[in-house]
């Protein structure tokens, strides 16, 4: 068979009976998972959200509005069923892994995790590198096994998903090690962290990347996550870097999970490797609140060359991978129309006079 | 039991194992499901989506980039599950009813549609009023015996579609008619009509006010749809009118359904009932890329004395309910929230902080 290319599934597309373009943001999602898969008849059939859980040596900072004891009792609740990423995975036909690499608490007894801990939390960046080498690397082997569990189990989607008190804070420090933009940009409210409290937790960011430095002053991106990231933030960049070794689609979450994903493409971009193969496996699900949000995805789109917009804007800022479950049913959607539709000269319907573009409904 | 009402509802939702308000959109529309189904556990199992397709005798002015007969080959698709709606409704779990109303064509070989015809299209509104009194009654009862069959048939939503070659001007019209608001703002692209061929369609709609007048000349809503409408729109408007008497949510598509809603409203508005009860059944599945649709939005906001926001924005304009049918799972999962997901309390997590506003992820 010859190879599916941005031109044969355009075309494939556009024979289908609608007028062109009609199916909006639906169209080039259609294309891109036709060329993930080198196939005109793209399947969604199994998703898996990965949640990775872990607790953050800057919590001590009092930067959250929860106590670091949530982290914990969010992964019970987790094991248990009744969190949100739970309910909508249920009514999404969807997979949840829940991964426990390093949660500040013994969670050994709760069987529907999944164990990895690689240390009680992350250290204190004010105070010293949130993680050492080898403590990265593991982080990063704890993600990738993940998505290879998941390719296995002949899942077509992999997203991510996190839970960690403090990790808004994590995530702004190393987006603005990544990108060099202000903390003033990426550092946002979080799970509800206003007015005095806001202004610290910059604060906190602020010295936090004056003690650890940045991409700017060519510290490998590599370094910029072992220095100021977390345990789960390096398993989402595992995640991601395992992934461009197959031809999964990787649905990215809001913020937090956004920023992993920048990280893990500039690691790529640093290697002899590139990021354009991760890049491609690479679909963003919402468009969180979180302030930072967008400097992630105007950073990850410079890097592909390319307009990102996010399927859904719901004002979303919960993360668990919630805004990633809520995007497989638009994904399955979207592979669909290209294998399902009927295209003109198949249903006997004529064609239009017009070309590229067109409106709503009717006809 | 005591009746749900928004506090509770909101006290229910706030309770929930989330940093307050932190499912954006989501939230209200789980608090509007309780409330319509007048329980703390709302369910979304089975939907609908009833398309409802006619020709118009407008379409002889050459006002769409596709021909005439396009609505019947569009229907015989629908019968063989080639069309788009066909296709999202199966990987949505989702019924799909079509409804002949008024196609210019035989298609009663068609076993899998449903036989309601009123006439072979409606009439050329530049010469005539569109339908006969007779006419709209009969279009209108046509459209609520749909919901009432859905309601048999166990639904809790039914969503809207609608194939009509001619309909973006027939809805076009309707809407200056109903809000007073000038063509320029109301007639769009439709299909793909650009230039002049947009002017010309511009033009035909002013011709077609000004034979037949508006509500701001004291003009009833119901005459406005007998004289500027059409069959399916008329038959969405009875389906909406219908829909108000049971607990149902009725979920609208995008511009031809909305409009076809908000003619139902000023309908329901002009009558002893009033159009509460009805717009409390009214959920906007997707923003289209259709001008008009923005205004057919705000007057039906105005009429509600609350802001509505469609929860997808995709750039659509394909019609036929595919909107809709993408917006099922979003309703599914904002009724699992409510229903399913654990509280503070149950799960023994402990309580933030802050009050009324948080950010994504982490925590």
């Amino acid at each position: 068979e010859p190879p599916v290319t941005e031109t044969t599934a355009q075309r494939a597309i556009d024979g289908k009976t609608k007028p062109l373009g009609a199916l909006g943001a639906l169209e080039p999602c259609a294309i891109r998972l036709a060329l993930l898969q080198q196939t005109l008849a793209p399947r969604i059939d199994h998703a898996r959200i990965c949640v990775f859980g872990a607790d953050h040596g800057i919590a001590e900072e009092g930067v959250s509005a929860y106590p670091r004891a949530v982290t914990a009792e969010m992964m019970r609740n987790f094991a248990r069923g009744g969190a949100a990423i739970n309910v909508l995975a249920r009514t999404n036909d969807t997979d949840v892994e829940v991964i426990d690499v390093g949660v500040d608490a013994d969670l050994s007894a709760l069987s529907s995790l999944r164990h990895a801990k690689v240390r009680h939390g992350s250290r204190n960046m004010l105070r010293e590198a949130a993680l050492s080498e080898d403590e990265l690397a593991q982080a990063l082997e704890v993600g990738a096994s993940a998505v290879r569990r998941a390719v296995r189990a002949g899942m077509d989607v992999v997203g991510l998903g996190e839970m960690g008190i403090g990790n808004t804070t994590a995530a702004a420090a190393l987006l603005s090690a990544l990108t060099g933009r202000a903390p003033e940009l990426t550092v946002g409210a979080g799970t509800g962290v206003h007015g005095e409290a806001l202004t610290h937790k910059r604060d906190v960011v602020t010295r936090a990347l004056a003690l650890h430095g940045s991409r700017r002053a060519a510290q490998s991106a590599r370094e910029c996550l072992r220095r100021v990231g977390g345990l789960e933030l390096a398993a989402m960049a595992g995640a991601t870097l395992e992934a461009s070794r197959h031809p999964v689609v990787l649905l990215v979450d809001g913020f937090i999970s956004t920023v992993s994903v920048l990280a893990a493409a500039y690691m790529a971009e640093e290697s002899a490797e590139g990021s354009s193969t991760l890049l491609r496996r690479v679909f963003l699900s919402h468009r969180s609140t979180e302030v930072g949000h967008v400097i992630a995805i105007e950073a990850l789109a410079a890097l592909s060359g390319r307009a990102l917009r996010p399927l859904l804007e719901l004002d979303m800022r919960l993360g668990e991978g919630s805004g990633a479950v809520l995007t497989v049913p638009l994904l399955r959607a979207a592979a669909a129309i290209m294998s399902d539709m009927a295209t003109f000269a198949e249903a006997g319907v004529s064609a239009g006079e017009q070309a590229p573009s067109h409106e709503d409904s009717g006809r």
